[in-house]
């Protein structure tokens, strides 16, 4: 992804494993205000940085976590590959309770798990684990490319104005990303388009992480409060709507960012195009429905500190907070949308189309 | 409406006239970090009152127009009726220009226009002017009190879970409300009720102030980001939506807060009851559908200064922005909520029932 500093454009990838055997990612917390990067030594960091979401986005947390299992295999002090599986799953279980809801997370640690070839040696075993990540990695950003292909299609000329919400781009995934990769793709054929970003409260994900790609990209855009996705979906000001995606089930039904929901609802009673892009990573092969994704339940605290910029503990007293907010909050992180809703799920494979099934079968059988 | 300071408990109107001819108010922009007394000594203190939203919501917003009329007549310098007309329209004028979609202050406006009469003193004709618009202060309160009764009715036994956006409360009338009058008068009668309060973005009345006015009150409630309402909804979470008005033309269509058509759609796909409460202030009797509304753009700082605690001017260089938001906002104030999507409108004078053209046109020419 580009970054401008100041009339300099430099090239980053979300995540990439340092020479010096630090993982680094682009520290999204501080976007766009700061541009900071955050440096992995341990699982443990790696395990904050995808709960604190340092990192976030679907398909970037399963490549967080694929290097997260590097780390922490190159850390085994032991002797036996028994001992060294023992160690591998305990940073399986520390890093499976960290977020629960996208898949991505769940698929990539099996796949590292798998990896792992009992009658390879310690050191052979770390250096296939390291390969497979950077393969994972590798993939996303190709899985992404050819999303974009397909995804692309579906700006006919007709299309201008482009609605997504939360953030499935660059900073989702390793680079291009979901979701935002069409977007790209049409950009850089010159396409005419507009995106119309939710700004995705609580935690800003359009109005800090989408809208500051959408801006390094040079893509015309606007930001606008979740509440006015309808108003501009019922006055005709938007063509199609792309979102990504957090865990795909087998029937189609897709978890994504709270709000997701509500505008597949709003994009079905106005007839608009509404449409999920995710990599092969996103599918969960082993749900049936919707009903069975666990919606992880956040902090009431995101709700409320966005609220104001007072602060009890800022030095400027002028601001500080003499009333409190005692409400307590609600804060699911996700929503489910259900498969009827979703026009076609664009996957690097092609554009799969309602009812989703067979082909989400066929799909992740042909993988 | 009730406000706690510590332990002790004290009762205040969102506005009132102060015997030494000061229009006093309750600073909304600060609550509930700050509880401050605006004072307005000019009409030009009460429009920068309304345009920076000192005082929001239709109803007060009428009732604060009517208190600039005063202030504005009392400062009349002339000697003939004729000069007292023109100067008081320099106020209509000026009040006119604040915001353009609540009509309640456009009626308002020209009641208290309709009250001067030529044939009396200017000063018989001040004295008429401030009883009116105490007049329509004490009006607002009765028909509030009316609309919590008659919604009262719609909170049966197996109601429990209300869901509300913006603030349609004591603050945005001059005390009990609109949106909140059912749910006062319900908790005064023990009803068991749990209010899910949208923050309603960019503004947050609903964080600020209707979880302010319950938390007052005692009344159980939880603040939500607006993106969680469809989760709420779709998980029946929710038993009935009651909103405010700024706007109901004749056929039924209503502008309300940004988000208001969303909620109603939401609503319509899972068959939850839908009401908006309103005085008779808030009908406009000139516009026959919601196309006729303008709908106020406010700016688009409003929606990027939310975005983050961190501020260029901050004091604490820990968090001063160094990358800003370049991206261009959208920020529409209000949408229309077309009347089909109504279950019902709940006035002063009863329930209203979809189609609403011959009952609004009843209720207004028995008013």
């Amino acid at each position: 992804l580009k970054v401008k500093f100041g009339s300099e454009i430099k090239e980053f990838q979300s995540i990439w494993y340092d020479e010096t055997g630090i993982i680094k990612a682009i520290d999204q917390r501080k976007l766009p205000f700061l541009f900071e990067i955050f440096e992995a030594k341990t699982i443990e960091d790696i395990c904050l940085a995808i709960k604190e979401m340092v990192v976030r986005g679907a398909p970037l947390i399963g490549v967080t976590a694929a290097y997260g299992l590097v780390l922490h295999s190159n850390s085994f002090q032991g002797t036996t590959i028994l001992e060294f599986l023992n160690y591998f799953d305990k940073g399986v279980d520390k890093l499976s309770r960290t977020r629960p809801t996208a898949v991505d997370l769940f698929n990539t640690i099996s796949i590292m798990r798998k990896t792992i070839d009992r009658n390879l040696t310690i050191e052979e075993n770390q250096n296939r684990l390291k390969e497979k990540a950077d393969a994972i990695a590798r993939d996303i950003v190709f899985e992404c490319k050819k999303i974009g292909e397909f995804g692309n299609e579906l700006i006919t000329p007709k299309i201008k104005n482009i609605m997504t919400i939360c953030n499935a781009g660059a900073l989702a995934t390793v680079d291009i990303g979901t979701a935002l990769a069409p977007i790209r793709q049409a950009n850089s054929e010159n396409k005419k388009i507009v995106v119309y970003v939710n700004e995705t409260r609580p935690r800003l994900q359009g109005a800090r992480l989408t809208a500051w790609e959408l801006y390094n990209e040079n893509i015309e855009h606007y930001i606008h409060a979740d509440n006015a996705a309808g108003y501009l979906i019922k006055n005709n000001m938007i063509d199609l709507v792309i979102v990504g995606a957090d865990r795909i089930v087998l029937n189609g039904d897709t978890a994504n960012k709270i709000g997701t929901y509500t505008l597949s609802v709003l994009c079905k009673e106005h007839n608009i195009p509404f449409y999920v892009a995710a990599p092969l990573s996103t599918f969960d092969l082993t749900s049936k429905t919707g009903n069975e994704i666990n919606i992880e339940e956040r902090a009431g605290s995101e709700v409320r500190e966005a609220i104001s910029i007072e602060n009890e503990n800022d030095i400027n007293p002028k601001r500080r907070i003499i009333h409190h907010i005692f409400s307590p909050n609600i804060n699911p992180a996700f929503d489910v949308t259900p498969a009827e809703n979703i026009t076609g799920i664009i996957t690097p494979k092609g554009i799969l189309r309602y009812p989703y099934q067979k082909t989400i079968k066929k799909l992740l059988n042909t993988q």
